[in-house]
């Protein structure tokens, strides 16, 4: 077998059983691998109306047929299943080392079902699996519980695990690997610690094999040679990581600040840019398995009450705990982020939901008993420690352990919460990037950023430059750059590789890999087949056109000021020509001839 | 203090004593760190005529003031002491993460003297530093030797250790550290064998400082740019590894050939190539800290009798095992390679000495019975057993143990060792790139292809293409490499970042590092400075003109085909200009007004 190894593991908590079964080649052909695969089985095996919380849940951990291979940036993963957070369809993708290991071990993708009585991990080496006992990991952080499986298995195996915010169903826990690695967003750490699984160790001792490999390594080759020629990857995300937007959104008017009540522009921004965590704190960067861009950032900060080490922030952490929380500090904005790490919490929404309290404080509507603090804009501190307080789910923590919207609603404003189907926005303020808006508003799991990256043509005008504050043509952009992205997600490769390559240069790996030989736009088919697959869920689910929809504040508050001064996001407009573009009728279901046409039932 | 820690730990293993000193800045200042601090302070305290092998012989570890810091490829340390295999200094440069982790724990460098009674271990926690038994991990192998001090030590230290093969006094053993990272010619692995030294743990939580940091890090990302648009570094290297100079070498008729008998020439070279390697078993490239190249080579055999994993081979290795022994299966090559770096044995040293033992066997020299099996060249086992054998100082082994010139002169042919001070020469024949015959003649550590490597120019036109088969200017040319590669190993950078950088690159990022106000040219006489400085140690130590030679083979017996056909290397010429380039007597030894002009004595 070509890419795929043919191979998925499938491990029942409840009786602790561990059977091999063959990849469905159907399947693969047609959603890819990764994103794709894992959702087309999640969705034949699993009721939408699921608890996420519950034994009935299932949990898919799938590699793509790239990932691990020679293809750039390829340590690519993705983690299904529903979403704790959202209720949707929780699909979240991971860098590292694991994808490729679990693929070297034989296997492309692992299904858990169940849920187990006692804590256990799953070591896989090679053909042989085994389940075991947890029991003396739980309560352990991220580091301490990779070192530890790390020593009881193979010092050179790959781990992923959950920290103590997963084992206590933090709705925003992640899925941890290679320690500061995350399948990062809507909760599906929560997920794993409700199966009391901790962790995942594997190591492997096979080769991915490519169908074409002469033809592979020259396509592999052509796209390494465009991200070192493009500017954004061989010298913007190495030198600076994703933080060097802070100051460019921040120009654009379109950073949002202090839970986006304050508009798109944070007079503090350069203290917490990119270019001030180089100057100040990096140690060096690291990229993951096979690449060559190396936007993370190893960091310290060697002195002073937030002294810590530890890898990031990256752009998302380093606004949602420091414009957005109004807070300059990058020392503590570090500092936060790096618990979030430790404990298995995802940055954005923490810092996010963080904000949502602080504006609830500063409204009165949060009292200082509640908090058990006083909490404003700017406290430094207090995103340190209610970080630390969320992912132990302590005191107030646990307030926040359900996020922003269940939080606000709680209080009956849940309209202070910057979420989408619950889930927290990323740092990119619609009023000012249209398509952004448009971009959250769509996206199958809540506010999210990376689904259709329309920042690209937006802001940093790649491929080609769009005015960020027009609606026109938006929908059509946003459609190809969703289905582009169920592409790359799904064979395996990084996001990030996107601001170099395109269609052509990842239909030319995949062909070559795969031994297929099908054109550019066929392989685009498959995304737009994924993306549809992914709506069918949510709609099963119960969502409805009536969720794709922005907080009230993106869609009445005028722009206070800066270049998108006065503007809203447009959304019902782009909306509708969305929904056309998609083949979807005015509901925002898609039509029978669109499911025919990608065969979807 | 700024680039430097201003700290040396002084290790007394023979009454387990530990001792933190101050940097002597004068020393910082003339010989800037790494080789030319450590090389310094040996000389300020060891007699030359010292047995490498007793007790009071020293072993110095010593980063550089960009070690450790954003400069590109910044990973490097450097091991120096009284060479076992050739009796010159000895000097060895590493990347990997060791030497970084030495200047965030709070220290320049280290130096042991004295010879402990009991294997043991230094484990340095910024300043808590400790001697620690390692009786328990006598006799294991690098990898499991590093794998058992992280679980003892902290999992997130930095090891650096000697194999079975240092243990033993081959007088080839390396010093390796994360694993795969060599500090690896001429033995200095044998004399930490000898002191009882098993290994070093570190792990520090400090930042290096730099003086002026926004120009410094300007510096560093216009050396990254640069790194990242040159072909070679951006992406010869990092795709095909250094083995992409096997084609290249063989085009040009200068890959020596089974003990260089046959020329510059093998007839199987495409099949031990980096295409071939990257194509069929690459699993991906990994870089050292802070490195935007990544040539290493994570492998994988994934089946056969070869079948292993690990990471090279590199050039040298490919070619030592490869060409050199006649052996075309790239697999076994792999897998010979992939036994030094567990074992701690240099893969050119032992490559080159089986070679000479197959000359030797095919001549009828060496018997059957004294080997223990036939051994012809082409014999793809021969080089994975022999390997394993010397590692372990086993049957032939312990003979192979002792290099190619003891080995061939024990039975009275000192000439068909392909050595210059009893150090094999790497993969470049002289008759076919004349100014790297002059290289490894006036080399301070013997046959060495990383003390002036003008390959770069006279093969790969870098900065600016010579005609590898003249003599002209090689003199000057050579005296420009070996100056500015002392800096570059003194200043803690890879030798690499070479093929983008030249002196304006370096000079500008260690004078915003270090706060200085001098000239580029200054900084080039820092590196003269430093060549000198090992001169003299070495006629101290009773080496003389006689010694600046080549074997026979290359100054007798014409290349017979090839481009190079009919050449031998016309070392005389080059030889006399050299002397006067350098401002040396006649007799190869630097005058009073060099000495003077240096402020060496």
């Amino acid at each position: 077998m070509f890419g795929w190894t043919g191979n998925i593991l499938r491990v029942d908590l409840s009786n602790g059983t561990v059977k091999k079964e063959p990849l469905n080649l159907q399947d693969a052909k047609m959603y890819l691998g990764a994103r794709g695969v894992a959702t087309k089985i999640y969705m034949n095996e699993v009721d939408p109306n699921v608890d996420p919380l519950s034994a009935e849940n299932k949990l898919i951990f799938m590699t793509g047929p790239l990932t691990g291979t020679f293809a750039a940036s390829s340590g690519r993963y993705e983690v299904v299943t529903k979403a704790p957070l959202t209720g949707t369809i929780g699909a979240s993708n991971s860098g590292g080392h694991f994808g490729p290991e679990l693929k070297f071990a034989g296997f492309d993708g692992i299904i858990f079902e169940g849920k187990s009585e006692i804590p256990v991990y799953l070591y896989i080496n090679d053909d042989k699996v085994e389940l075991k006992s947890a029991e003396h990991l739980w309560g352990n952080n991220v580091f301490e519980t990779t070192d530890e499986v790390l020593k009881e298995t193979s010092m050179d195996a790959r781990v992923a695990c959950i920290g103590p915010a997963g084992e206590k169903g933090v709705l925003f826990a992640t899925v941890m690997n290679d320690k500061h690695r995350a399948a990062g967003r809507s909760g599906l750490g929560a997920v794993m610690g409700s199966k009391k699984l901790k962790a995942i160790a594997v190591t492997g001792s096979n080769s991915v094999k490519v169908a074409k490999p002469k033809e592979f390594l020259e396509s592999c080759i052509d796209a390494r040679n465009k991200l070192k020629a493009h500017p954004v990857t061989s010298t913007g995300l190495p030198t600076y990581g994703t933080q060097i937007l802070i100051n460019i959104l921040n120009e654009s008017g379109a950073l949002p600040t202090r839970n986006w009540r304050d508009g798109g522009y944070f007079e503090h921004a350069e203290e917490t840019s990119g270019e001030t965590l180089t100057e100040k704190y990096l140690v060096r960067n690291k990229g993951c398995f096979g690449c060559s861009i190396g936007c993370g950032r190893v960091t310290r900060i060697p002195e002073g009450k937030f002294k810590s080490f530890g890898e990031g922030p990256e752009y998302e952490s380093g606004w949602s705990y420091g414009a957005n929380c109004g807070v300059r500090d990058l020392a503590a904005i570090s500092k936060a982020n790096f618990i979030c790490n430790e404990l298995g919490v995802d940055p954005i929404t923490m810092g996010c939901t963080i904000a949502c309290a602080m504006e609830l404080s500063e409204r009165g509507i949060l009292s200082k008993d509640e908090i058990g603090r006083t909490l404003k804009f700017g406290d430094a501190e207090a995103i340190v420690e209610l970080t630390e307080m969320t992912g132990k789910r302590e005191g107030f923590g646990d307030k926040l352990a359900q996020g922003s919207y269940r939080l606000a609603a709680s209080f009956g404003y849940p309209e202070l919460s910057m979420s989408v189907k619950r889930q927290e926005m990323p740092a990119y303020d619609g009023r000012g990037v249209q398509g952004m808006g448009l971009a959250y508003a769509t996206s199958n799991r809540g506010g999210c950023h990376v689904r259709g990256y329309l920042t690209s043509p937006e802001i940093l005008g790649v491929p080609q430059k769009l005015d960020p504050l027009v609606t026109t043509d938006k929908a059509q952009w946003l459609k190809i750059f969703q289905d582009l992205t169920a592409v790359v997600d799904s064979a395996g490769v990084c996001l990030f590789t996107t601001f170099a390559l395109g269609l052509p240069e990842y239909s030319a790996m995949l062909r070559s890999a795969l031994g297929w030989d099908i054109p550019d736009e066929e392989i685009l088919k498959i995304g737009e087949r994924i993306w549809n697959l992914e709506r069918l869920f949510n709609i099963d689910a119960g969502f409805s056109k009536a969720d794709d929809t922005l907080p009230p504040r993106l869609l009445e508050e005028p722009m206070p000021s800066g270049p998108a001064k006065g503007k809203v996001v447009e959304l019902q407009e782009m909306l509708i020509e969305y929904y056309q573009v998609r083949g979807w009728d005015e509901n925002g279901i898609p039509t029978d001839e669109k499911i025919e046409e990608l065969s979807l039932r």
